[in-house]
């Protein structure tokens, strides 16, 4: 017989939540002091359980297929300050503390640095570190 | 022969972004102002074009497979400011000025009304206007 804890499955918060077929939720990430948004990447139900385990944001990287603990190379990590869901329950967002000031991995501070300016998507926001500096060029 | 508008398609800028298999992107509201973020829905192309067009929100309803005007029936439209693109090409930032002060359907500013205390999902943002009164009760 099995140990009753191996039957208990997924907490029931993260049952909650409206998983894509793929098992998969949008998560936008926030600066939690200014408000800047950040990123918007990808979880599974691990990688957010280990988000709310440990306070550093854990995403699901869909190109790689595995767990993308954000700023594992870059040392730029998220300390989460606080997790919230939609009224539709398929949407979460984290406030975070971005280390480094850097969450793009273009050396920017916001992935969302392209603005749509008569028609064309222009870069708006500057390159804070150069990205060789940042993963090492090879 | 057709003419040639007809083969120019939809704007470069539609263009480069990278939409689902289904032709969608997820776009997010974030209030110009205070930096809040309201809600994240879905867009096609003809919703993204028709939001730059008019500069008002518009997204596409994946439950109901049509177009919806944000706020055609609340009133509860979104001026759009900005629209970011991030780095990946495959989500959409708007910045808006929000009608009402009201984004979600609950009644509530933002959809991203609930926390996780303690593993469990609570709700810390209040309801400023009933959804009866916003959206009538038959």
């Amino acid at each position: 017989m099995k140990d009753l804890s191996d039957n208990l499955g997924a907490p029931d918060w993260l049952e909650s939540i409206r998983w894509t077929a793929d098992g998969l939720v949008p998560a936008i990430a926030q600066d939690a002091t200014t408000g800047d948004i950040l990123m918007m990447a990808w979880m599974n139900r691990e990688s957010l359980r280990l988000t709310a385990e440990e306070g550093q944001a854990v995403y699901w990287s869909r190109s790689r297929g595995k767990l993308w603990r954000k700023g594992e190379t870059s040392g730029h990590q998220q300390v989460v300050k606080d997790i919230r869901l939609d009224c539709d329950e398929d949407v979460i967002l984290l406030k975070v503390e971005q280390k480094g000031g850097i969450a793009c991995h273009t050396g920017r501070r916001s992935c969302f640095y392209r603005s749509l300016r008569d028609n064309q998507w222009v870069s708006v926001e500057p390159v804070i570190k150069d990205p060789d500096a940042i993963y090492g060029s090879n």
